[in-house]
């Protein structure tokens, strides 16, 4: 297994980014490909065994996702993406710009033939355990057409990647009943009862953070929405909680008693636990590391990457996407 | 100040609707006019002194809004809104089915000339404090022109009834910068730019709920998404939470120390504190309570009806959505 990490992609860029393929380097054994500035990279790689590819230039989260491929052809990002779509590793890895990674995967790895939109698909906590959000932010504004493949491929990954049988998919919508939703909700519904397996129906909001389904369907832009929300309500119960314990000193006292508890707590609403997740419909595997990623979360995504590749869902998506397609249209 | 309450309407009707009625007739001092079932209402009247108007129907959560006023034109919530239209009272509140409120309310009502919608703004918890959501679930499809008139009376809402002073209004959005969202959040934020007071600019779902603005506009659909997302958020939370208190006799001894600090979060994130909200935009005072609603929201629900009346809001809406609608166009 061959990882290209771009290096320089991510709020922690070079150094917790390099140390964490150094650590999937030791404990998985991969072999590591790192892509950035060379001068800045060799001293933190010290004398292990890496490949290191020089990029002149860095995507930063500023940069407009839609221009900054002609603008900064030589970004570690796209330097790195180039080196996967020559063959050149199995994977690419990047903590860096979503927006840019989709834009500068679709443009340069390329989409699995008959895939309309790459997606980027999440693992998210619930109250009973994870369910696959797609899409969580690649595509804005999406068709029911869309929508339907992210169904099928997030179904795949939820059962070979989190080794869940038949996963329950669901749309997100307003409401349970048919007539819910917005147009796309509602021909989405009508499009993935005839077709997709295990499609449970419309859910709302508050039933997929308690568990309600393994896939969740629904747009970037409402996915970001749902995503960004359980992020801001974590931290805001966090605060409460705090706030909580640190009233007197018998309440300082409790929350020693319950100190596993919040530990527990907290590694489960924690991103950097999950570390990555796929740009599902590539035609080969490239993983969106989070922004704020640290060393532990980039060994994790890059973990995750390997497990992408390992489990064929490529192949298998290829397979099933032309019996979707209609004839006559892409 | 006379209040007609929808005494069919929601998961506990009639008896907490009637229950909460009472409660703010005595707390407050109000007029009541109790619409439904007589048979069912008079019993749990007793000797009070109110007003009760008889009808035939209810409108139940699983009517369909769009067709339900044709089919049981004599269900109480229409009874009620008619009497509401021929002043027989000063608002209505309903904590019946929310799509027939709005659509009843729209076609019995009326909007105020120049509104193209109603809009369901709702008081939601955040870190800092509250903030407006509107749209939160009432118009699923919207256009600039709604968004920017929703922010117009989200602000005036929170300025009056909130008594937030110079609230900042920001839209929702999946990122800041200008060319982030979807056509409608990129027309909506520059629309907002030229015409609203206060206008933050695009803000994200995290710092909403984080507390970063104390209007924030955005589609029924989406608003929808995020309020159940936090309420979803919410439960999911008080579980673990529940969880950790309930491991062993520590734990529990804990549990009692942080009592206090335990209900006041509760408080904070439970809806029934909050009672109401109004539909906006409407030339009359309609509101809807939250469906699940026992007597003590009904009564909160009763008492910021009536201060939605006192603000004046009404008045000073119809006054600038002139000045914002555009020569010729409505």
């Amino acid at each position: 297994m061959r990882i290209i990490v771009d290096a320089m992609g991510g709020d922690h860029a070079p150094d917790e980014i390099v140390r964490g393929a150094l650590l999937a380097k030791k404990e998985y054994g991969f072999e590591i490909v790192l892509v950035g500035d060379e001068e800045r990279i060799r001293p933190l790689v010290g004398s292990e065994d890496v490949t290191v590819i020089h990029a002149s230039d860095a995507v930063t989260m500023e940069d407009d996702p839609t221009t900054v491929l002609r603008a900064k052809k030589d970004a570690s990002m796209f330097v790195a993406l180039r080196a996967l779509a020559n063959g050149e590793g199995d994977a690419v890895v990047s903590a860096g710009n979503t927006g840019a990674l989709l834009v500068g995967a679709t443009m340069l790895v390329k989409r699995i033939r008959g895939i309309r939109r790459a997606a980027l698909a999440l693992t998210m906590p619930t109250a009973t355990g994870k369910c696959m959000l797609v899409d969580c932010g690649a595509n804005v504004e999406c068709t029911p057409a869309y929508l339907q493949q992210f169904a099928l491929m997030g179904s795949y990954y939820a059962e070979r990647v989190l080794k869940i049988e038949n996963p329950r998919v669901a749309l997100l919508n307003n409401g349970t009943e048919d007539h819910k939703g917005r147009e796309l909700e509602r021909e989405t519904n009508a499009l993935l009862k005839e077709t997709q397996k295990n499609y449970i129906g419309n859910l709302e909001a508050r039933e997929v953070v308690m568990g309600g389904a393994d896939v969740v369907v629904t747009d970037g832009f409402t996915g970001n929405v749902l995503l960004k929300t359980v992020e801001g309500a974590g931290l805001f119960f966090a605060g409460m909680i705090k706030g909580m314990f640190k009233k007197n000193l018998l309440t300082k006292l409790s929350a020693l008693a319950v100190k596993s508890g919040i530990m527990e707590l907290k590694s489960k609403m924690d991103y950097n636990e999950t570390g990555g997740t796929p740009l599902m419909g590539l035609s080969r595997a490239v993983i969106k590391a989070h922004g704020s990623s640290k060393a532990v979360s980039m060994k994790n995504a890059i973990r995750i990457a390997a497990e992408y590749v390992n489990t064929g869902i490529i192949a298998d998506i290829t397979r099933d996407i032309a019996k979707l397609t209609v004839e006559g249209e892409e």
